[in-house]
């Protein structure tokens, strides 16, 4: 857009044009200090993800758009990209189209599940670690097995996105299905290392890997279910609903099951729950949630081969834009040590 | 421009600085489906390079402009830069100054002859499968031997790039010349592999690199001619022409001879020409072409040692900055299996 | 900045807004021909860091605002990031609140020391061949020695980064803390090899790195006292002062040493002094300067341990953004070859 308005200005066309082309920048540059009781060091770390991202919507009459967005994501306590295994624009890289009929990409992007689930979590999706996202709120699935550890869980390479419009206005659904390459990363071994490979390397997917997921929106009552299959057949349904019995109070809760018959020798299922609150008071919101995780792969020893994590946070907001936030966190889990987690940041978005 | 929008805004002086300064993101975000039929799995690709690029101009006053560009350049079905051992400005760095003598430019970009060369190939130069500007164009060739293999093949890096002014209205002169240097990557085996290099690592040029090539243009007529050396001594020359009988129909043919007598022990001249045509029809544009090749450094038997292709493309315009598009091609090469290849998708320039 | 600039014009609420948001792109690109008398190649190289940058500025009221920046830093000559063990935002990436009580932030960024010293350089601080930043304005001295070799020498990851308003118009304190975290780097040999490490792979630091500095400005007449020490307990203070007898003309000078008593076993101190000038004449800018450093951690041969370096510059002004510049320097040092290095270039600002 930029190019845009500066040849636009010379030209003196200014007004007219600027619905036909646009760049915007935006991003979440997020950083605080944090405390695990687990180990002895103080450190600087992040609540949300960090992005740079670029994107932009093109009107192309008749109702029709085109669209695409570009997001690199990164760590600012050391200004790397993160992980060296993810791919520059970890985010996204989608381009598609958008008209009656819905929105229609192509590329790479968290999956229908993926992206439809985390608003019914009470860390609004952040990868926190009092939040819920990674672990609990997908059962320990991952969506994206066959590239090397490391990499992203939740998004789907090589993939077809579709949404459809609001039907009803209360109805959406949406899908996501991706082709069966290997995903250009350097070497796969799955979940495995590189000296135990859990799949062979630069594996093909056995199977097509699609996510579906469907909403519902209805006053202060939402509503979500969904399925989804990655690229070793390894299936996960969850469903998941929310209730605002005031506007400043949002109840929400979520059921997960992830079966890995497949590719797990014992107790391929895993299960998992969790119920959240937030809360408005003023300038402030309250965070708070509980969930619980039966483990996968694991002897089933029932008193304690369960994850718990109980978490209580609190933004107070700036501006629409900025906030300041506390977490604290306390998890228990199987197969690692217990304990809390207090952390205290900025979060900025742009 | 945009620190320079905010700071003028706020003072209030708007409209006169804004050819004063100026940075433009720009960008291509191409995505489709695509088979080859000796594989046996559909793959999400691309039939044009993925750029986000920033660039700018700065008028000095007295016809005197200063220039910067800056090119990424990615993979949108996965997200990541175009292989690991290219640049993440892979698509050009350069910066220089522009005046009544010509352009005269300092970096990496693409050379005189790879830059000139693609406005006379029927796929407008995109590293398309169906497209002949990878191979058939260069007749095998390569700029840049002395990096790892996976590195782009058409730029020169620490270069220095002239462009004269359009002399008569209908001539111009491009000038690219290297330096010796190393490229600055990890290791240097030109063509070869770590265990058998072609060229000892981190090697410096055995000679300057250079790039030559003149364009003339003059109604519907436009001829091109080209002469380059690489930094291991392999020489190319080309010439091309293009021609439109009506408005709607370019005619266009290219000849190219390169010649490794320095590095390649038998057969070391290739040769490779193309014919090719677009026509425009009403928001369509059909692309068309037919290439071949001799092969170089094998030996020559007549009846199959030759590379032949034949395509065929359409281009549906939805805007002047998107359409969607749809590629058929057929390759046989000595080298490798014959195989057709189809692609459908979507480009969009930002 | 740009997708408000988009929505706003769209709206029509135009000016208000600016202040709410903003995303601004600058850089620099810097490119040159360079020779070193010690090499028998010509090169393309800098004179300055090439930087390409995302910054902004929020008012949150009440003379609140919140910061950040991102800074990408690249090599133009050929398109790469800065060595591949630097992160991507090797500039900075930081997050904060500036208000009365003056400017606090989180991320990665250069030290308190190494930002204020620069102002006392006569090259500006840039890490030119014919500048004294990267060696002798810091005696020899590491912000970041628990990293790989080739990563940033002038910078603290994981650190809270504050500065003090300026006090009374004329004093201002600058104090940068950093965790013990290790950076996150793939493996932490410190100034070693893989073969010989300083310092055990991925320590967490020794101490708490902190680094103070203070400045004082009045009239024609600066200072500068500055402390500072690394995660090996390496220790640093310098002082330095600049004066203006005439508005063209600014002489300055520094003194600076370092102590690495924790980790050399012999000849531990470092000292290196510096003194400069920069004179306007008309559009052009002369850059003088002369420096002398004895060796750290050799044996201390009077008469040969020692690294003098005399430079002499000229930039000559295109434009407030845009100039030409030529270097030429003549440096001996104990350890390295006596050496003189020119070059000629173009800085430009965007």
């Amino acid at each position: 857009m930029k190019q845009t308005l500066v040849a636009l200005a010379l030209t003196g066309v200014f007004s007219g044009a600027l619905a036909q082309s646009s760049v915007s920048i935006y991003g979440t540059l997020d950083a605080g200090m944090s405390r695990r009781t687990d180990t002895d060091v103080t450190a600087v770390g992040k609540r949300d993800n960090n992005k740079l991202g670029f994107r932009g919507v093109e009107d192309l009459g008749n109702g029709l758009k085109a669209l695409f967005q570009l997001e690199i994501r990164y760590e600012p306590d050391t200004g790397v990209v993160e992980s060296t295994v993810r791919p520059l624009f970890q985010g996204q890289s989608r381009v598609g189209l958008q008209g009656d009929f819905g929105t229609l990409r192509l590329g790479r992007g968290l999956t229908a599940f993926q992206e439809t689930s985390t608003a019914f979590e009470p860390w609004s999706g952040m990868p926190a670690v009092a939040g819920y996202q990674t672990d609990l709120q997908v059962a320990g699935y991952t969506s994206d097995p066959l590239s090397v550890a490391g990499n992203s869980l939740n998004r789907f390479s090589n993939a077809v996105f579709y949404n459809s419009p609001m039907i009803g206005g209360i109805f959406q659904l949406n899908v996501t299905v991706a082709t069966r390459e290997a995903n250009n990363n350097p070497l796969i071994i799955g979940r495995g290392t590189a000296a135990a490979p859990q799949f062979p390397a630069n594996s093909s997917a056995a199977v097509y890997p699609y996510s579906v997921s469907a909403t519902v929106t209805q006053g202060p009552f939402a509503a979500y279910a969904a399925a989804e299959r990655n690229g070793v057949d390894t299936k996960l349904w969850s469903v998941g609903a929310s209730f605002k019995p005031i506007p400043d109070l949002k109840l929400m809760g979520s059921y997960q099951r992830q079966d890995q018959d497949f590719s797990v020798p014992i107790n391929p299922i895993t299960k998992a729950w969790l119920i959240g609150a937030n809360y408005t008071i003023g300038a402030g919101l309250v965070r708070a949630g509980f969930g619980h995780k039966t483990p996968d792969n694991a002897l089933n020893v029932p008193t304690i081969a369960k994850t718990r994590q109980f978490s209580l946070g609190y933004d107070y907001n700036l501006s629409p834009r900025t906030y300041l936030y506390v977490d604290g966190t306390r998890r228990k889990a199987t197969t690692a040590a217990t304990f809390n987690f207090y952390s205290l940041g900025i979060h900025h978005n742009f």
